[in-house]
């Protein structure tokens, strides 16, 4: 996803202008040092509105993340008619590439922050079962597009789907915890069990 | 690792008895809640020479983490005879066997906490830097002995071991920040991987 979100581009009402000056809040001063305050700094109207309707930093920035899984739902095209081989070639990109998501990796780093929120906090945790799963569906699709094509082995689609989402947990933290996060070499044998796991012979 | 390091059974010194009140704190209140005063509550000696010795929590957080990584070089047996399939068996049960690092799932989540702080911190980063090399430089010893046995396929070592060890990051963060972590299903996958792509014919 290299887009920007709608919202973030251009924001279509007061909810939308706030969840986008919580984004650039995140991006800026990352979970660890966000702040109501801060978010307020990156709103252009009344601040007034943001403790009005919010309870605290967590409410907003899990509205944040929730509003982005929607968005994401609806940006996904389901149906795109792109050979399955070239859909997985791309997520393969998108987990080992240099590139972040929105090529921002502010963005990626806060979301490694804000996922670590999950391990006490149970709505955060909601909330990533929640997007993990939209992502694992979103993969099992195009395998199994590409196993019923012929284009893939006859793989269980809903296990490879898992590696890939699991495995993309594990490249989006080591590249952001990490100074040497081996991910050339990781990503030199995950294509090599791509090409013999998955793809046709 | 099943065995408890030393110095969590059996504290030498007065280092090691406030460290292990770290590791206690740690557990019990993870990186969000965990203050100098808990670590002290945990501390049967007077609190004085904690301040005295540490700049703070993340000073002591850190210099657990290395101690333990420094424990686990000792404890590791880099010559040990067993097969290196049965090695690598013992390592997939980790990266998604339900049990936690020494069993305790209170300190898997901490490390996710931790993990998350060097996002933004230089030096929790360097110590994962540290840690996530150690575990692939044992992964990849390990394999280099299958592919000199003939036990593996000759394939690169360290190109496997990089993809166990981001695997491994993957499913301890899928484990305590998603309810539902598919980790079944990823295992599944995960050993057909190793069965195709790693042991000999």
């Amino acid at each position: 996803m290299n887009e920007l979100p709608p919202f973030l581009d251009d924001p279509a009402d007061t909810q939308e202008e706030i969840l986008k000056a919580t984004y650039a809040a995140l991006c800026t001063h990352g979970y660890s040092d966000i702040t109501i305050q801060r978010i307020g700094d990156e709103f252009p109207k009344s601040k007034s509105l943001l403790y009005h309707h919010y309870d605290g930093k967590d409410d907003l920035l899990r509205e944040l993340l929730d509003y982005m899984i929607d968005q994401a739902e609806e940006m996904i095209p389901w149906d795109q008619g792109t050979a399955a081989e070239e859909r997985i070639d791309v997520i393969v990109d998108h987990m080992f590439g240099a590139e972040d998501i929105w090529g921002d990796v502010d963005f990626s780093r806060a979301l490694v922050e804000l996922r670590a929120q999950a391990a006490h906090d149970d709505q955060y945790r909601e909330h990533f079962t929640r997007s993990d799963r939209f992502v694992r569906k979103a993969i099992e699709s195009i395998v199994r597009s590409g196993v019923e094509d012929g284009s893939f082995q006859s793989v269980d689609p809903a296990q490879t789907a898992a590696m890939f989402q699991v495995m993309g947990t594990g490249t989006m933290t080591q590249r952001v915890t990490n100074d040497d996060p081996a991910l050339e070499e990781c990503r030199a044998e995950f294509e090599r069990y791509v090409r013999d796991c998955l793809l046709a012979e």
